[in-house]
């Protein structure tokens, strides 16, 4: 074992890749996954086969945020999802799917688990090319991140530090794909899509971007789909 | 009103401070309290007076941030909280009632709640000058942490922006006082001792630092004590 690190989990394809990355390193590592008020909770049982299929559910830590993140399609009934965008459509501006500082408190309460335990990184999926209209996902915001993370806690100022690892943040889908496909993350226990449905819609931006990074990469998406957008057929 | 703004109300003397100075100026306040396993709960009743004080009791949110924050005096049942401490010793190091990103924690929840809420400020009372040793509440901290507001958020990206207001980071523990006696504060509702008890300890970090701060302001403090250290007779 390398290092206590920890790995922010959704159960989603990147988070997953993450994973896999830090499995491959020889990290120790503890997983991180936050219950937020997301249509797709699915997901959530997904972070749990993932963390099982690395051996690490016992560590597992599911946050109860509910109530506390807000103003977006993911997690107001009365704002839609958008379906059936091209890509144009979905790179263009900051989409309703933005949760408001939603990576911000990711990040600070991943903060506050990685200092007591002595963790040396955290691991966050975020990927600034595919999903450009995300502010909290892009490099500038993780430089930022990771100042306060050195001015603002012990290990910071003590010179230990806590690293921010993005190991995603300039790949393509196809390229984290081809990645995970390498190192063995188990695609066929992950789950994207932002409705929630079982199938996955195969419509929504998250669909849409997945299924054609598998296309890309020249893979076949292990997870079913109810249907698929012109983009993906 | 002006602006719509989140105070975070820890139901102590500074944040106590930072509501009347708000208020003083006309804003429409929107106060957050957190409860994270802190051993003086009593500050959270102090809180909810406060905010009654302020005529905000019905928009006064309280999270539950319980098993999340720990590794600190403050929190822990196993770390003793330091009590009969000298100025040197106090001013010495990061103390054991450091929270790891305690601060960092509090930010990001407030963010979260902010930006769709249309809230243009978050007011937090950190003081850089009697607590030096917490990296949390210092000027770089905070710089740092208005940086992934602007880089991170809608709201910095678009530029309408969410300032971080800390009106109390170069003052004295004296200044602060005589700030909101001027104002009117309510420091008769407050509570700043880690001990949690009552009446307050009169010994802790936080008691020693309040009561020194009330003498160099030449005002009595209105809150019982259970004793008084050396520093303070």
């Amino acid at each position: 074992m390398k290092d206590k690190v920890i790995v922010v989990l959704s159960g989603g394809l990147d988070s997953t890749t993450c994973m896999a990355i830090a499995h491959a390193e020889g990290q120790d590592i503890f997983p991180l996954t936050f219950v937020y008020g997301q249509k797709h909770t699915v997901e959530l049982e997904a972070a749990r086969k993932v963390a099982e299929y690395y051996g690490v559910a016992e560590r597992h830590k599911i946050i109860n945020l509910e109530g506390l993140l807000f103003g977006s399609s993911l997690t107001d009934k009365d704002k839609d999802i958008p379906t059936g965008r091209t890509l144009e459509e979905i790179g263009e501006g900051i989409p309703s799917t933005y949760v408001p500082a939603r990576n911000i408190v990711f990040l600070a309460l991943a903060l506050a688990q990685a200092e007591p335990l002595g963790a040396r990184a955290i691991y966050l999926g975020v990927n600034a090319l595919d999903f450009s209209g995300y502010p909290d996902c892009r490099p500038e915001f993780i430089a930022a991140f990771q100042e306060v993370i050195n001015r603002g806690t012990a290990a910071g100022v003590e010179g230990r530090g806590i690293r921010l690892e993005t190991p995603l943040i300039n790949l393509t889908k196809a390229e984290i794909i081809k990645k995970g496909l390498e190192l063995g993350a188990p695609y066929h226990l992950t789950y994207s899509c932002y409705q929630g449905t079982v199938p996955s819609c195969g419509v929504c931006d998250a669909c849409i971007l997945r299924l054609k990074g598998f296309r890309e990469a020249g893979a076949i998406d292990p997870i079913p789909y109810r249907q698929f957008s012109a983009l993906c057929r």
